[in-house]
């Protein structure tokens, strides 16, 4: 049982999403939850890290991982406001996160437009979780750059 | 033109994967070379650093990055022991990275498991270099652990 929703955590990638956009970074947030607990956080910064693999989820992992201090993520669940790329759904699975929830997918970058799945079949996923703000911020951010 | 052959840079790659062994990680080892110089290098640190995003290539891309203060790396080359993973992979396509080279094929983890190609089509790819000390290195680490 939890105490806090879906929306209570993807309002806090929401929020982080956001501060990637204060800095000009593509605006995508992630969480990392253990029980009612946010463990890991993370926001886009490939930009201010000249770092390609700096992506939210990445960072939300890698924080998490220091939390526990282990590598595997078993029984925790990332929070992401757009669908992860390869790369972080790769690093998904090597993490054994058992739930993905994320808001707006990404059909350009997405990691559903590879086969077999990236992610493993025990991994949960949910989508469409506050999908239209997680959207709208990329949609805002991109508009403004053109 | 280059002074160095593949030969040369996946030595090096190898003295790393070495180097992860002694530390008691997987040995996988990289480094990305830009013209003739070693610009990034990166051995596997998953166990020491708690984090499965600590893959030699991940550390390698991230080092090069810094060297260059560029999130692109583009006319560069990658040379890794072990066939990327598609973490790797796709962090390597994000990167653009011209050219990979690696030693032995991973036929359960790697990245050529996934269609579409995880790598675009204009990354130049060379494989079976040195792969026969590559692939011994991680029979031997995994013989030693069973």
């Amino acid at each position: 049982m939890t105490l806090f929703s879906h929306e209570h955590f993807m309002r806090e990638a929401l929020r982080l999403a956001s501060q990637a956009a204060q800095e000009e970074e593509v605006p995508i947030g992630a969480v990392v939850v253990a029980g009612d607990r946010i463990v890991g956080k993370g926001y886009n910064q490939t930009e201010r890290l000249h770092d390609v693999t700096a992506h939210a989820e990445m960072i939300a992992l890698t924080a998490a991982s220091n939390f526990f201090a282990s590598k595997y993520l078993t029984d925790c669940t990332l929070y992401c406001t757009i669908e992860p790329c390869p790369m972080c759904a790769a690093a998904i699975a090597w993490a054994q996160i058992s739930r993905v929830v994320y808001g707006a997918a990404d059909p350009k970058k997405g990691y559903t437009l590879f086969k077999p799945s990236l992610l493993p079949r025990r991994v949960e996923v949910v989508r469409g979780i506050l999908e239209a703000e997680c959207a709208a911020l990329m949609q805002q951010f991109f508009r403004q750059r053109r």
